[in-house]
């Protein structure tokens, strides 16, 4: 197959934040080259990124469709095998279902789609075209977030009885979309992110975390969304109980109103034999709990550090990953399955679990406004 | 005043645990000295008791009641202040009852009583007779959950929207209670323990630690309750959504099969300025989070502390206390109020925080049976 | 034997910080009880300090002489057993050889003395009179540098190689003794506090912990001592690199100049199959490594703890211990070695330890001098 | 100028470790194009390393001195700007010295080569030539060490007086240049490695943070070298006394037999207002100590944080960055250098940083040999 496999961006244009990551981790491992672009919806911005970015002036289209019409009239050897969508969530499913439609392979960011009835679409549509999908639930691509899941579905913690998860920011403590930064304002309008706020933007990284983890899906939940910030229209705090369909409970927090707090994804979890703690702000430790010796303090790049999390890991022990590299060991398991060289059971999130966010949303908003304890 | 208070103890004999603590406690900043007791209601095991701590053989009685009416026929300069009692739950209110109507301060563990009837009762009393009664919420003995306080209740952190709160231990994680081991089977007898296990035992520290540092009650809430190890009979985990009546809310998590816990109670809180985090095994790092500039760690017995805060401090800046001084802290605040010399507000926990706790339980149970949010 | 052991205290009058400390300590286990004093060298400061102890006014005495004479001359069921000598370094011969020669156990602050023929004097009469002397390197009563030294004198972690320790503080770092502080004034005064400064002050506990854990003598060294603050009289200031006579090499670091730095002792050594890390700040943690596994954090009070680690632990896992807790099992130690039911090696640190303290200090003081590296 | 630069690689062919991190880092930020290199001394090996790069076979050059002339016949605008030199110590100063003679940039790995004498011609050369010239001091390149320059170098702290620096490893514990690992043979073997062997490998990276954040060079040091795996040609250890130009002292150690060590390079250091704490294995948060308020939790990305140190941060607040971003970062600064839009002073490590280390190590040689305190 070729050196390097073709892919085109949606979004991504000037002021954008999560464009530049995806483009520093597609391009990290070698596997992908960005050749192609729709970064905004305003064709000479997205013009004026293609041309930063050293594209072809032909390649950076004024929209996503433009892209994908464009693109098929390439011959096979050039046009792009998949696409990454890195816009607000509202402009998701379109390009989604699109690219699909075009044969093209898709990553996207996460939560999937606005509604459950759009991700459940998608889902049918990867079913039937067979593609690689992959949701940029990011924080899986850590080498010990891999660890972690081995410890716990090899059984080594026995069954699991209780999780702690929660992901806590406090960057709109204030109404910070009142002073028209971008990232705060399609976050907080209804129409571009959805029934959530906080919830839909760092609650469903913390509910995948957990599935991701146990390998099993959320069974019901009870929560509560507020809005702490007056007049803001979503929700920027949440706080669940919740069981699994393994039989474990527990709580997830997600808050965009904690004062101080950065990215502070933590999960933390407990079976009949251990337990273990992962943060994501120092991503190369996982404390593993054990219930006849002391604590580990599990780092990657070391020998006795499990297969798979061996595989994520680009440097020695003791040079610490992080947050781009994570990122990038998803896009590097997704041209894997594209390439047909990997299992894609596992290897990163797939529309499946995109589906399952979006079920938890849905659950999420039920159980908030009627105060009772719903099924995910 | 004399020297050193005279005081009783109910409870503490062979095999008890937090007897000894006590005892050390009430010794150590010198201000009371053990003079008689009632350590187990079996008289010999009271005497032996008596004998290894060196008191007067005619003191060591062989039950609380025969305590209080031989104290009561001792000369005046004899006999005891105060009693001190550390018995299992169910052997609280009756010894605490009487020792009030013999004009004794009290000292008493937590749960404060098996029932919310008698919490009310124990509370009439107290307010009757203007004896000092302190249950022993030893947490807040510690010098930087004052300052936590001091933080929070001086406005420095602006209003409070968010607390998260657990207590974590991991060593009911078997049936601990079928070995005989003492303090597990007490524990999980609702005769003796109430009817809560996990959540009377170590959730109730959870919900004071809150009211302590918040300076608010706790309004209402939406309980779970769970025994995880097949045919315990009372919970052995607990988790809890809340509101405060200052309008923040929050979690609780109370559970004692977190294999690997030792005894994690740890408190955050968020305002709208600043937050904070303070964890029970290293009781002498506080972290300060503030919105416009970095957190800050701060620690026991520097210069820049707060005023409380340093009266809590034995040794230098550096020299870590532990769980033993906080616990002392509480009965120099109770000897101080005895002695007239110190406001009772905010010293330590008074009855009025007992009774809360059995709030507490009693909201819990009653929303965990009834699936829905109750009012405390 | 007796229920509590007598003992009798020199200094710890009024404006002294050592004095509370170990009143504290000897008192926490109920091994001994406080019944004479020599607090202070002004005979009315002595007997208040006596006064507000509860002491028996005749036994608050105006000089150590006057005690050991007074004491002397009571009936053997009233006579102190012991002293405890906590004034400045300079104090410390004189009442300790006193004692020895007046039939009296002794529990000494370090240094043991001002000079080294001092030091080998006092060795010598602790030979000849057979009784007990204790030297307060009190971090070695630490329930987990026992852990460490056990981990290391069984051989666990293979033959040490690499030991890097350091005591570093920063209250030193203006010159604090202008002000009339008292804890700063004698120590920086050559006459009160012996050769060194900071090296006296804080570089024999690191030297001492370094010998207690490895169980091996320093061998030789290469000193630097240096008075970063004008003026000072002492160094402040000390760095060393040495070898053990079990082949092991490291650094040694003392200062009192390092601003923000509490009292962080913290010891790391490194073994041909493992190593660990404990700092005196959080003393419940020890951190061990090893060549083929996953680093440990073991804690106290918890099963998989070695033997006598467990011996010094009074409260269950989770609950803190701290600096007077381990304060006290030294008092503990030093009580049963009277009484005769523990064999005194290793138990505690003893005259032994004092000496070699002494013969640090000359070699830390020849080496910077002569810029020449020095046997010990 | 181009969008990209060109770049050619003399080693990191199969086998090796730092090539894939210096291609990863080269591209990170889309300064860099790699398109020719000399990636072994086997020139099919190096074809094979092309190949798996993309890169035109033409290109993929069986030694650097076929490379720089190859590439010197090209058209300007196709051949190199730079080389980028990852071979081991031996291998540095020749290559070096032909590019800068063909008129490239270099960025080079550090030591910076295995005599004075050779470094001292690059620095008369790169001063002559006028060209561009980078160390991979890699370590400089953190966010929070660039804070750390500016707190020290702005004069927050006051005058520095005490500096610790350590880097210690633990993977050349046992022999294991025997079993025939790549990385482990050419460290121990004096030919390919020079004068020393943990000092320079990562000795030269501690005095290398020492100078970069402070802005004063070592002025004088006492070194011990030991090698104490038996039969090993070079230092595994080795410890330092120092003084710097600026009047502050302070201890180094390097160590490749610290079992269960990783990657452990940690400085701290102290001036008269305040201190700092930065470890490679957490490069995301920056300790920092003030005489009079808590210490300070620093970390890259939020609003507080001083100018430069902010522009080497690629993601939000939270989102942590790691050993390869750091590199990345040098990189960058290289790049932006030779396009002439960055001040060359401080914004990365020159040939002039690499000097200064080589005289480093010879003082550390020459210290160890004659056991006296030498000038550096």
């Amino acid at each position: 197959m070729v050196s390097k496999l073709r892919i085109g961006m949606v979004g991504g244009g000037p002021g954008a934040f999560i464009g530049g990551v995806h483009r520093i981790a597609l391009a990290m491992d070698g596997q992908f080259q960005l050749v192609a672009g729709a970064f905004s919806s305003d064709a000479a911005k997205s013009r004026e990124t293609g041309g930063e970015l050293g594209l072809d002036p032909k390649r950076a289209y004024g929209s996503w469709m433009e892209m994908l019409d464009g693109e098929a009239k390439l011959p096979a050897d050039q046009r792009i095998h998949a696409i990454s969508i890195v816009t607000p969530n509202n402009v998701h499913f379109g390009p989604a279902k699109a690219a699909l439609e075009h044969g093209l392979h898709v990553i996207c960011d996460k939560p999937l789609a606005i509604t459950l009835e759009e991700a459940e679409e998608l889902e049918r549509l990867v079913a039937k075209t067979n593609l690689q999908f992959c949701v940029t639930h990011n924080y899986t691509g850590h080498p010990m977030v891999r660890e972690a899941r081995n410890l716990v579905q090899s059984g080594q913690l026995g069954a699991i009885r209780k999780v702690y998860v929660e992901y806590l920011q406090g960057w709109l403590s204030d109404k910070l979309e009142d002073s028209g930064q971008k990232q705060a304002k399609w976050r907080s309008d209804p129409k571009q992110s959805g029934a959530c706020g906080a919830m839909g933007d760092v609650g469903t990284h913390a509910a995948n975390i957990v599935e991701h983890i146990t390998g099993s899906r959320l069974d019901s939940l009870y929560a509560t969304l507020t809005s702490f910030v007056t007049g803001r229209l979503l929700d920027d705090d949440g706080m669940v109980l919740f069981k699994l369909k393994n039989g474990a409970s527990g709580t997830l927090a997600a808050s965009q109103v904690c004062v101080g707090k950065e990215n502070a994804l933590m999960v933390r979890l407990f079976g009949t034999k251990g337990g273990l703690m992962w943060e994501q702000e120092r991503p190369n430790d996982l404390l593993v709990y054990w219930k006849d010796r002391a604590p580990e303090l599990r780092r990657p790049g070391n020998g006795w550090i499990d297969g798979e999390a061996k595989t994520l890991q680009r440097v020695p022990a003791g040079h610490p990953e992080g947050y781009l590299e994570a990122f990038a060991s998803l896009y590097k398991s997704f041209a894997l399955a594209i390439r047909g060289t990997k299992d894609i059971a596992n290897a990163f999130p797939t529309v499946g679990d995109g589906l399952s966010g979006m079920k938890f949303l849905r659950a999420c908003v039920k159980s908030s406004k009627e105060n009772v304890w719903v099924a995910v």
